[in-house]
């Protein structure tokens, strides 16, 4: 494949809903690898993005940062992939790999060119990257993760984002046995958050808005689960967990959040509301307490979640669709009506 | 001594200047020491209890919670301490000791009875609380700490307080060999975190609102001191420093200073600000940072403190004062002009 077009479906233009149109892929390099998709997870920054939440996009636009496949094509010198693996790309394709954080595996932080995003950004080429929602991608073999056998492809799709985002903050402030981890909201990332906190040992606690979802939680691992809403939660949770995991995005009573942590607590930051933090200096003095944020994973550590999952036969809880029903999906997506990942159907492209 | 006057040097109401007067001590318990007090720091926070800047004091106030002396007397079933002893008493005489913190020797985060300030507190025996501004106190053996010969008593006085607050972020956020610690505002509590980041091993970087204390800095043992009036700083060091331990009260800029970590990195606040703190989701979630706050340390931790400073003959600098000279030195530590502690030689009280 040389520069190839293939099928993918775009936003043409900001907030313009997505269409099925032909992307260029570029040359397989010597250590690029040719993945033909199988699977895209349709992640809420996608919608995010289109719509140019975070900054003037570039379109077309072809989101798609949860992506699952199997290898079509090798290029020359590759080593780490062969020709039917099943393999993954997550939120970055590329990075400098020559500053301190590309060579100690946080990627995600390179200092140097900055990481290069699935889609939305300017390849080290100099031509646009084009995501998931698409029938191939052309990746170097360094960004594309292992996925194995314990784990279908569909369900191993949103792991690439929602399950990085989530194992890495449990895994690096010790969630285990013995620790008691709340997860604020149960949506993509928080349903992620209490498969992997439980299958970490932790006691899971879900913290949303209702009671809504209770059932799901107990489910998917939790041992609690407390309507935020209700003053008497946080009167009666005082003190409790060593760890909070936010996943939602909205504005949340950050002192309040706080006062639910035992001494030397950490509450971790991994959705991005819009407005500032805010708190009081007593909240994080007084029991010696942190509010820490966390994006995304490097690439060893989402090859080690991978590994996580399929040893605990973790995947995400999924709603496969067709292609044609992406803009339907973004709709629900932005209605919170999914439990608890649309995932594209790459055949159906 | 039974429940005998000392003399001490007290703040009658709020605001008001301190006199010489005479409070009680109570009788040596069976599990109690006497100290005859050598020496007692001067804190910033005294200075703010006497003037109720955290809410109602208990008056008369006798503030002082970095004393150093000597054991003069042991009660009945005390194991721990020997007539004659060096020790010292920090920012707590007492708390539950059965709740999991205290069994944890995180006796400081106490969620039993909330640990017994050494003044302007109530006793678990319903008394008041008086400090080191004294010439003897009674306190649980517990509570006393050994001071090791290598350090003389005026120095180890404010490790009790300013040693403590800053070993224990240097300590659990892991300053060490091959990290780079910044140090914000170069007073009583910043020229300890100088001293014993260096020690720790950590390149060590002052922070300073102007240069005027340089030659001090680079003396205590920092490689870099920058002033932070100045933009270029926040420019040349963005993304430096693994940890940065900021001691100044008055409130920062902390998104700019979050730019100056690496990914990984903490920011851990151990002076309180009056406001709240402020910052952007972007400048944790970027970099994976984290906003800690730190509250002095527990009593094993500050034994451990202790020990270190003695094995690498760390001292506080000091200029030892007479009693009579309280007043005016309250008033030079409001205008920030003391390097770096004043120490009352209590056998002036």
């Amino acid at each position: 494949m040389t520069h190839t077009s293939v099928a993918a479906y775009a936003a043409p233009a900001p907030k313009a809903p997505l269409e099925r149109t032909t992307i260029p892929r570029r040359e397989l390099g010597a250590h690029d690898i040719e993945i033909e998709i199988k699977y895209a997870g349709i992640c809420h920054s996608d919608i995010h993005q289109v719509d140019n939440g975070w900054g003037e996009g570039i379109f077309p636009m072809v989101p798609g940062h949860e992506i699952a496949g199997v290898v079509a094509a090798v290029g020359s010198e590759v080593t780490r992939h062969q020709v039917g693996d099943r393999v993954g790309v997550g939120c970055m394709v590329d990075s400098c790999r020559e500053c301190d954080n590309c060579k100690a595996g946080l990627e995600q932080h390179c200092t140097g060119t900055g990481n290069v995003q699935t889609y939305n950004a300017i390849g080290r080429d100099g031509e646009p990257t084009y995501g998931g929602y698409s029938t191939h991608v052309v990746v170097s073999e360094d960004f594309a993760l292992r996925i194995p056998e314990g784990i279908s492809l569909d369900a191993a799709a949103p792991l690439l984002c929602a399950g990085i985002t989530v194992y890495s903050p449990l895994s690096r402030w010790g969630a285990g046995p013995g620790k008691k981890v709340a997860v604020v909201g149960l949506g993509g990332l928080g349903h992620m958050a209490v498969k992997i906190a439980h299958a970490m040992g932790a006691e899971v606690t879900v913290l949303s808005q209702s009671l809504r979802k209770k059932e799901d939680g107990l489910k998917l691992g939790a041992s609690d689960y407390r309507a935020t809403s209700d003053p008497a939660t946080f009167e009666e949770l005082a003190g409790r967990f060593d760890l909070i995991i936010n996943t939602v995005s909205a504005n949340l009573d950050v002192d309040a959040y706080l006062s639910l942590l035992r001494a030397h607590g950490t509450l971790v930051q991994v959705g991005a509301p819009e407005d500032r933090l805010g708190l009081s200096p007593f909240s994080v003095i007084g029991g010696s307490r942190a509010v820490a944020g966390s994006m995304i994973g490097g690439i060893p550590e989402t090859q080690e979640m991978l590994d996580f999952c399929a040893t605990h036969g973790l995947g995400a809880e999924i709603e496969v669709i067709p292609a044609e029903q992406i803009n339907d999906a973004y709709r629900r997506v932005q209605a919170s009506d999914v439990r608890y990942r649309f995932v594209i159907d790459a055949s159906t492209i």
